[in-house]
């Protein structure tokens, strides 16, 4: 794994055989296979594809599937990882999030349909929101949810654009221009990635840790 | 004036001598003038070509001036709407709409600086918000102000992005994008369009204001 | 309800399980349920979901699903919203504001085929334009019409976008630019948002009903 | 001349020694220069630069220099074409189209100011936007007019879609996406165009004099 | 009809039912139908639901159908409208434009697949081209053959852009730009409008014809 | 000071006036200014406002300028942040974050002029962008040296696009598209968006500073 | 054949007769046909179509075939292409470039899935590179691999935009506008456009051949 | 220098004073110095700043400066490069290529003010277009010029597109759009982008330069 950060397969685009070659692949080499973005072939095809002693996770709201070889062992964060969503058309991106979160070792806590258009919800679950060592926000329509989260917490924030909404703007593209002119701070990611956000968040999760079980390395060691 | 609506001529892009003809005509015609986004050289232009019995209101913050002949008889609604923003550069805009509104007769509440990233500010100025009879919410950047603020009242919300804001999304393409993907329910106008948020309001309270006096008159009739 | 605004169920990307499971429960906690932009399949399963004492209100052009339970009691506005169509590609998102508006408990008064190629129409139905408390006004292509409406009448006009009209500006594009550039004063809600739309027209038409029937209230009273 | 479109020097982007040594060049060969978008010093320039003899016409709002030389001849089209605008911002763009359909022997029938949110004054000039032999119609923000136009006659139309404007479409480009948009029948030239404008309708015009003029050639006959 | 502009139904978005009903109205009131865009199936319905004595016209590249009563009397213009193409991609939207100007009553003369990029082939035809009383040059990607057919002639061009070519400025977006861009003298309607185009066309000739034909009648006199 | 970062004032767009009135605010209410995008004309008014016991720091590239009145206590982080660049052009933006970074007490290492199209130089510096406990790396044109960045090392990387570049994807937008289409993991910021790239970092910065120095308190423990 | 290009038909939008009847066409007049973006019902047809005697070469990944009648003869350069890929998402368009350069005579090689997150591979096949007259690098997402290589090699690159990546920049926008940005020294050609970046590396490989080819001819002579 | 291409310096965006310190640093370096984008400030500085042995070409209308240290020895390549454009204002973007053409020692020859218009000028010029080893097309506007002249020759054509045009399209967008969508053969640069057209151009005529000078040296050899 480059960066700590699992590979992952993105099944989408690709044939089932393909995917399933590819997972059969990475279960061989490392021990794990991750896909996202698969469909129910995908997931036929891959289980069918490899060992009957592999250990099979399916997320549906997610898309994701992870295989996991007998011998896997996980790696485990001391760190936790916040992911909120504004509504249920957000649980796909954060899902697949939360996947790569988990399989990086961290712990992951959800906080869903928090909508600005609510903003008691939101309120309600601050203790939560704060106690993450980095949080991700997911929301689709104008995105503002990230904005409003990290203008009460003391922790970063990484916004995660959502492909709903019609007309101008929909497709994420205002949800993404919002949050690049947050007027709180906040980084982003592209529209959908799921992915990225979990694994950058994983990235922040990691230096965390470290720094949280380091005794006397000297600051910022390469552990790679 | 058509529909109530007070003719205003748009300073910007004329001459100040352009500015003053059109004013002193105004004047003589309806006993008002209103210029907008004037720069000085229209205001001195048009203060020099006026009669010394007009009164003048210069509104620099707004970029306005306000000419009433003598004789003129401003007109009174009985309703009042609120004008909120979100940081000091909303101000040319939101200054523009309560301008527009006071000439059309209604009361203008201001409430200022209640940013998204500043939550408590907003709470603090809810009863205020909640006794208008109609609100427009100013906003930049990610444009989020008027989705919060319609999430926590009952009155309708015009939205009015204003073109703060640099890189991607900037001269307040977001903000508007963010307005017509809101996840509440609010209507909007163009980017930086104060005359047009403050005359729409103006309809609105004008016909909160006639529901108001009317006594026996059949519904929706036509007082033009 | 918040801010009088009925709560609905946007169908469209939603399975028709998902859609009934959320009417159910719309129906328990509220006395009613709304769909928009609902398939045949989405009616089905909703129907059957429901109990066969609940009353349906299926829309086809409108792509809506109302149901009330027996003992729902629908609010009654004391005021009179216009909706005015250019073309029949119109009729979807007019008819989903229509229906919303019904569901506020306003007088919906319909005005259909009024095409700026064809003032003679628009002018034959000027006095129903009149008559109404607010107007929404729905074009595709240009987008032309609300302009043209607002022009003529003396009452606030919310242009609706729909997405007709192929090639460069298609997708509604160029009738939301025509819209929020109206040379005449018009607020505007996003492409084919005829929810939106209807929502924001029916909180003008409450605040012009609570006028019209408060008694000794303070102005701007809170009533939620 | 190519087409019997007179060749026109766009002087913007050009020095003035740049232009002039055109318009010497231009006088010398063909007996007439053009400038468009000339500013001042462009003018003084070409002034000069040319003969005594030279007889000059400066038009200051379409920003317009014609030359002609003391033996120039000019041609002569028994047509007519009638050149609308919606408003002052429209006066630079249709200036130049007149000012070039003069140049190539058309009559030009001017309507100035009949904007789209005044009807009336539209119906006002209906006979002679009807007794040309083809239009063209300016207009800037949501550029309806055109449209409008077409609607109320049987003359072909050419929409010349002008810069005004600010916010989203603004520069123009709602304006022309409205006309190419159009639910009547036009065609349209690029935003601020006037000089193609003014040659199409003036290759129109020519077409329809040479077939008025016309005895017994044959069908369609290049002149040139 | 309006503007000597046949009503034309576009069938492409409607059943073929809504279809059928359409053109029944239509033959009844004006002795004529035609539908563009129009699949098999809308043939076929509207086939069936009209009378045996109706002639139909269907022009499969140009998926166009057209009706005629018995006692439908066609108009006839003394005018060519010529109509080239680039390539087989563009026979669609040019076959739209040829059978309005049919039924306007024009003379079309059609030149095929005269691509920028084969020089020869245009001024192989470039007689036919010049004989046009108005020209029709319809072009994709690029969309450079109306710039380089206008160069050659002295008649009047439309340029008609069409949807081919894929990756940036695909979907006929830079042949649209190109056209409007064009360093000769053309007007262009929106991409694809193969029917605007035509009718466009149709009302120049119209006028072309009416002046060949006219004896004594005043200038640009009001057929309607 | 808001989630420990410092509020900063954004000079541009504001007078001298305003800016140093915020100035003075500032560091009256928290012993601290920082301006932004601040011309000389600002910087002037700033220091003449303030006492003269106050202490400035100037970045005439980054254009910051930092004032600390002489009880003010800076914060220190025990946590490194890096900050690489392409080219000189990308020296604004980045020095904006750098010194935001320093006013959040982080260690900052700066790597210059490390273009991908010059990858010796990246591989040369790789040691110390491995020490850094979280990276920001700015660049303009096709902004690939943050995802170059981020394939060579194991720590979170922020993408900090800058404006440079001109024609198609200029003024930062193709750095931004690149860096939202990174093959590799990094989140980012909008164009030029020094100041939310350093504070993002910051944050980062100093949750790794905490575990690095926490002993026993729960995890992610709030210590705003 | 045009310029030493080999005339291609693209298959895509085609039906397969009309692909068969094209193939058949291009056998008969030239001994070769050549489809590019053909599906398997386009491959059968054109099989079908054409004789027994023919020699096919169907290359699924790429997406084409190629027919040669059995007197073909095969043109043949004294020159090497080199074709580099990111990730196997670029398969399509790079081979589709290749069969057009194997169809000009060029010889090629191929070097696969050399990423810019993982610079190791690309410096490993840096010889490969180096060896080519010219190159085709192609990549999607953010496009970064062309500058990278270019970076690298003294060869002139023709970067190749691939359209993978979803949200914003997706379809190849960011990789086209990254390469159009490129720091480094590059031309490109549109997205997916595989056929147009091989045939203009088969005319510079042409130009090298001629070159290394030719004993006493003059310069740059034309061998059309 | 890297690959052949000389490193210029890009004047714009720089002071005066840091072009001349660049500039002295790389004429004492590499015996060369090349300013692209160079106002006259940048010229004077960079005169002053070198030493009086220095040989100094400045080219006004290519807006470079290029400084020869008296011992610079200048490449020399047996090849010809051809550069053509359409218009005067298509000069700067062209000079530019040409300058970095002759500093890598290729012949240049110009064809200046072609237009697609004026297709017989175009005609006029075949021979010196088809005897160059490689051509740079310079065009504004549609940017139609590089897909005519690639119709006809049989050399690779590289498109360079020049911001010229206002409105829809303008700044180069329609220019490089249609290059990228030409239905030739050619590669494109981005806008303006005359220095990386030259050095594209100038790899290319280095590649057929050592080809046409090789002796037994192996195919691609790299000479760097
Ligand atoms: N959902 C996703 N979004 C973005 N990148 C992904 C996703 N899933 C996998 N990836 C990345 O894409 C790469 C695989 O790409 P591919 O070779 O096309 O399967 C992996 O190395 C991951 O870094
Ligand atoms: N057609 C529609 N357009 C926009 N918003 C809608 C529409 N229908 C329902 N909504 C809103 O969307 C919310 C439901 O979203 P969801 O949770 O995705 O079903 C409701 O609270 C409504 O405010
Ligand atoms: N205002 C204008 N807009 C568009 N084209 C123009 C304009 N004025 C002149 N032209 C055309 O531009 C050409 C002159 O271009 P130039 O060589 O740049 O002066 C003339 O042949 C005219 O066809
Ligand atoms: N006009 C130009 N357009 C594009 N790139 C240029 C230009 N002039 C110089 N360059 C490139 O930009 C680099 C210099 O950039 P800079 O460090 O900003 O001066 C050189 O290495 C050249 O490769
Ligand atoms: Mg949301
Ligand atoms: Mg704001
Ligand atoms: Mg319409
Ligand atoms: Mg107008
Ligand atoms: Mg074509
Ligand atoms: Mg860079
Ligand atoms: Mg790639
Ligand atoms: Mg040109």
């Amino acid at each position: 794994t480059r960066r700590g950060v699992p590979e992952a397969i993105l099944a989408e685009g690709k044939t089932a055989e393909e995917a399933a070659t590819l997972a059969v692949a990475a279960v061989r080499s490392t021990g794990r296979a991750i896909l996202t973005r698969a469909a129910d072939d995908h997931v036929s095809a891959v289980v069918d594809a490899l060992d009957d002693a592999v250990a099979f996770d399916r997320d549906d709201r997610a898309r994701t599937l992870v295989a996991h070889a007998p011998d896997f062992d996980p790696p485990d964060l001391s760190a936790t990882v916040g992911v909120a969503t504004g509504g249920t058309s957000d649980a796909e991106a954060a899902g697949e999030a939360a996947v790569i979160l988990e399989e990086m070792g961290a712990t992951v806590t959800r906080v869903e349909d928090v909508g600005v258009a609510h903003l008691g919800r939101v309120l309600d679950h601050l203790d939560t929101l704060r106690d993450a060592d980095v949080l991700i926000v997911a929301a689709g329509r104008e995105g503002a949810l990230p904005t409003v989260v990290a203008g009460l917490v003391d922790t970063p924030v990484i916004g995660l654009p959502v492909s709903t909404g019609y007309g101008h703007g929909g497709a994420g593209e205002a949800a993404l221009a919002g949050m690049l002119q947050s007027c709180t701070v906040i980084s982003t990611v592209n529209v959908d990635a799921g992915f990225i956000a979990g694994a950058q968040a994983g990235l922040v999760a990691r230096a965390v840790s470290d720094a949280r079980t380091e005794t006397d390395e000297p600051t910022g060691a390469d552990d790679a």
